[in-house]
């Protein structure tokens, strides 16, 4: 901070007001592979007090530091201050003795020596976080959730669902899609409906967007493939396990795109390929979850009609429903994960009546869409389908569904000065995470989850 | 499509009703390099007609294929097809061959054969998007973004905005930064105040986010380091060329941290490698747009009480004022730009009167802040600095500012459970985007930028 710039004015010596600031990145986080390196020395070491066990002469005391846990040694005769200053959530910094222990699970453990306490609770904490188990029920769990998070398998979750986020962008990279930003307030929804949130925007009404399709579709009249991650809004009265009123979107739209087989190639691609980065970027973290990620060869799919039948032929028979109730995408998760191994199944063709308006039909017959849906195990994570691009047809199809074109000249614009014949997907960010983790219900996939009752923390 | 899964029960061989989607990826797009091998050779391209230019005797046509331009040559002669199928804007599908041409840019050109027409305007343009200029007013501009961004020089700002944020990430991740996604609808607002937009939340009000600042907070008590690349929402009324009032932020933060200067340097670094970056990303759109991305070594800095009497000094004296007004933000860049060659400016330590709650006080001089903020010619595009940790000092700081710290109890939850010493800063996409590209206004950084005035397209 206190060097000197050189000057670039060439005028006279005189002494400057400005510093300097120059380029530095924090030290790298404590591993316990750089730790190992170190046995004999005294190393010191920053981080919040994990868990602290009282032997008989001494103590054992875990410290969170980095991403990692670390186990100390507190023994009255070796250390300079007293055990009370290690309560759990304490944040320290300390100085000890890194001595090899074979016992201990990185092969080392830390003699404590001296201890500068820099921050911690102000009161007794309402949960303790590093216990065998976290006893809490749901709510509570949520509610008290920056105190939640600390513990190592809920911290875990979400090094996953950031590597899932790091992966997913790395292979749309690679592959061109150029990420776009989307904004969030609009003037009418994507897909219309009920489901909106409304806002008062300088005394207008507005509404949050309940995904950014319209966008990403008249994107691809710009950029050939386009991606964005981000923010989702959706007014959804339901109160289940797989719905959140706020959660993470994965889209991505593509043009000169001839059918929509092509999205599901890609998305199995694009999975096949997180799910190798995952298992590279956060082997610690699946371990402590006891999770296997499976290895996606083919995903097996079948169209609507085709799991109607078979769902039928399994005693689940709803004649005439358009859509796939929760209890039939279990259903026929489950018989596809029987018969080919694999627990994500594609369901292609849905009904037009129960897709959007901007859904392509199928030529050959209309009552149906261009369009599927992925699962896995049990659970609807995606949907796609390829779009229609002309402007004609789009208009047709809405005055025959009842909307008014004129309602929508903002997004028909894209369509007017023409667009690339095209498709995309959505994928929920939360949902693959709960599939994949195998958590039962997708608030434990959100940070900090918004559903009817809960706006906090 | 067609392929049949193996099936994995042994049971019996029959007939499965799974067909199997294999991974695939898109072909990569159309690329000068590429084609220019295939020199002699009829090649196929898919894209949308940019500009046409009639000859005596033939026709150039510039389609835009993947992310480049590509001169085509119209002959009647040799094209089965009329050129009337090649107005701009249509989407088509062409057969040509690729043959040497020195006087293009490419070095080659390719001879129409034959022509598909995908798709297409439905009416004249509003606007011709390829002419030497592209003669619309600000707010024409926007309002036609869907057909105007498909110019050239105005993708490439937003290229050059996807690689900003590519680099960004890249260098986060390096430095062990988390990526997390927080809740953009909450209970109250970060700082509170007016600039809020209220919502209504299944009949409560709810607000939208004015920065991931509280959850970033929580989150060093989970994470060490934390980043977010998020929509932030401000109800400021200021309808000026440096204001959105929706905007992608670039959020971190960062546990056991000492001094705030330590994220000056970490900027300096994460903008240094940024640009390092963008030059190997975007040579073309850079080009395009003829800017030259600064080198950053160091970043001179000054003080808000230096920066205060330098003002002075050149004329511009506001005697008491605790902020900074633009001229005055304009002023200073250029007499440090003069002095260090740098372009860069960060101010230090501004008076308490005009910071945020969570800002931490300088011990020794309490109407003083332990901030930042980082001026790019003459804008700021960052503010940041360091937070108070301590569950009591953050508590008393609210009552002595009159706040209810019971209002913040959620937001005070991190701080009673122990936090670590911590700080982070908040980056504006749009608006480093507008100062790298020298962009007058900063909604031609934004895609669908939102103001007071404007919710569409």
């Amino acid at each position: 901070m206190k060097t000197k710039l050189p000057s670039q004015s060439n005028s006279h010596e005189k002494s400057s007001v400005f510093s300097a600031v120059s380029p530095a990145t924090p030290a790298s986080l404590p591993q316990a592979e750089t730790l190992r390196e170190k046995i004999g020395q005294v190393v010191q070491l920053e981080g919040m007090v994990y868990r602290v066990r009282r032997m008989s002469g001494f103590a054992f005391v875990t410290l969170r530091a980095g991403n990692q846990l670390f186990q100390c040694v507190y023994e009255r005769e070796q250390a300079d201050f007293p055990l009370s200053l290690l309560e759990e959530e304490a944040v320290v910094r300390l100085w000890g003795l890194v001595r090899q222990e074979p016992r201990s699970r990185a092969g080392f453990e830390i003699l404590l020596r001296r201890c500068q306490r820099l921050s911690g609770p102000t009161s007794p904490l309402p949960a303790s976080v590093s216990g065998k188990k976290l006893d809490l029920g749901l709510e509570t769990l949520l509610d008290l959730r920056p105190l939640t998070l600390r513990r190592m398998e809920q911290q875990a979750i979400f090094r996953i669902q950031a590597a899932l986020c790091q992966g997913i962008r790395e292979f749309l990279q690679a592959h061109e899609f150029t990420e776009i930003h989307t904004p969030k307030i609009t003037a009418s929804g994507a897909e219309g409906g009920s489901t909106l949130f409304e806002l008062n925007y300088f005394g207008k009404s507005a509404y949050l967007a309940q995904s950014p399709q319209c966008y990403k579709q008249a994107m691809v009249g710009v950029f050939p493939r386009v991606y964005e991650i981000g923010p989702v809004f959706r007014a959804e009265k339901h109160n289940t396990s797989r719905h959140l009123n706020e959660y993470v979107g994965v889209d991505l739209e593509m043009g000169f795109l001839n059918h929509y087989s092509q999205l599901m190639e890609l998305e199995t691609a694009l999975l096949q390929s997180v799910f190798v980065r995952l298992r590279q970027l956060c082997p610690e973290e699946l371990g402590l979850l006891g999770v296997e990620i499976p290895e996606i060869g083919q995903i097996p799919a079948l169209s609507f009609e085709e799991a109607k039948a078979l769902l039928a032929r399994h005693g689940l028979n709803r004649p005439g429903s358009l859509d796939l109730e929760p209890q039939e995408e279990k259903l026929l998760c489950q018989l596809s994960a029987e018969e080919t191994g694999c627990e994500l199944l594609f369901v292609t063709g849905h009904p037009a009546a129960k897709r959007p308006f901007y859904a392509m039909e199928t030529p050959e017959r209309p009552e149906y869409t261009e369009s599927f849906d992925l699962l896995f195990r049990g659970l609807e994570i995606t949907t796609g389908g390829q779009r229609i691009h002309e402007y004609s047809a789009q208009v047709e199809k809405m005055e025959r569904m009842g909307l008014n074109p004129a309602d929508f000249s903002s997004y028909l614009a894209a369509h007017r000065h023409g667009l690339p014949p095209h498709g995309g997907l959505g994928l929920g960010l939360e949902r693959l995470t709960a599939r994949l983790l195998a958590l039962p219900n997708l608030r434990q996939a959100s940070l900090f989850p918004r559903d009817q009752q809960r706006l906090t923390p």
